[in-house]
């Protein structure tokens, strides 16, 4: 899927502080990830992972799965969300485990009154690395380093950061060209 | 995936009557039908095609089915669900795009309270027309003869109807087990 902005977003002419959740979903795992951005910068705010357990019922685990979503959607009041847009394998039945789980993730974010921006795995890991290619641990230690205080429970967490950096970094840029547009008037 | 029956499905005792609602989940259209049943008999309630526009955003169309979902349980009551165990095919931004709306379904199901059970199509096929391999023309045609006031308005609401009918089917044997063992002792 290709990049895409948040409906409105491109409004946000002031930098203001916005908080900004990436999700990387999962069915047994749903990374999650919060940063404030204020044009170009950004900072940790918190980061965790949603789980369900195998041995219960689908409708079990995604109830599971939203419920723990909009209780830290509840808590940390971003007004924006990142998602990325899912690597597609050959193995059927497991694309539709985290398709449902995908579903479930921007169903909660939908219905909470976010945007959800849909970034492609490699300009993730660009927005992050610096390059498209990245593996785990790079990605994992870029965070760190654009996070200092970031602190991650799983690689799913770790992931869903880098989600909400990739976002910051493109709102941050969109806002500051309009800001120059708006100055050029 | 294997056929499961709604938590608690075993301690109806009595045929009192019960809606099910039957989901075809699909993002570009969801087929519904609800049906009545009461032991082994099932009469036809309504059905109806839930249906997202292909230009909206995803958010927005996982939101337009899940809205269109609760208003038809909403309306009509129904307190136990099925859906089919998808079919998984090769073609995996397909099978994404249908795991995201089954998801969407599901909860939405779960979240009103109602009980979910998955049938494999062949169950499903068999409950209606007596065998493991019929398509789409006999199961609507089937259908049509077992719910001779049905009406619907795509092969995904009949498709809904069948997945329905399947489980007043195994839920009507259940219940009548049941009330046999409890006569028994």
């Amino acid at each position: 899927m290709a990049e895409s902005a948040p409906p409105g977003y491109h409004r946000a002419m002031t930098a203001r502080p916005i908080r900004i959740i990436g999700i990387d979903p999962g069915l047994q795992r749903t990374g999650w990830g919060v940063v404030e951005a204020r044009g170009n910068a950004f900072a940790f705010v918190a980061s965790g992972t949603v789980r369900s357990q195998p041995a219960d019922a689908l409708a079990v685990r995604l109830c599971a799965l939203h419920d723990g979503l909009m209780a830290v959607i509840e808590a940390l009041g971003p007004a924006e969300a990142a998602v990325e847009s899912t690597f597609v394998n050959r193995d059927g039945a497991a694309t539709l485990k985290l398709g449902q789980a995908r579903g479930v993730a921007v169903l909660a974010a939908a219905r909470s009154g976010l945007g959800v921006a849909e970034y492609a795995p490699n300009a993730v890991k660009k927005a992050v690395t610096g390059v498209g290619h990245a593996d785990k641990v790079q990605i994992r230690a870029m965070v760190g380093m654009l996070l200092p205080k970031a602190e991650f429970d799983s690689d799913d967490a770790a992931d869903a950061l880098a989600i909400a950096i990739c976002h910051a970094h493109h709102r941050g840029r969109a806002e500051l060209a309009a800001r120059i547009a708006s100055a050029a008037k």
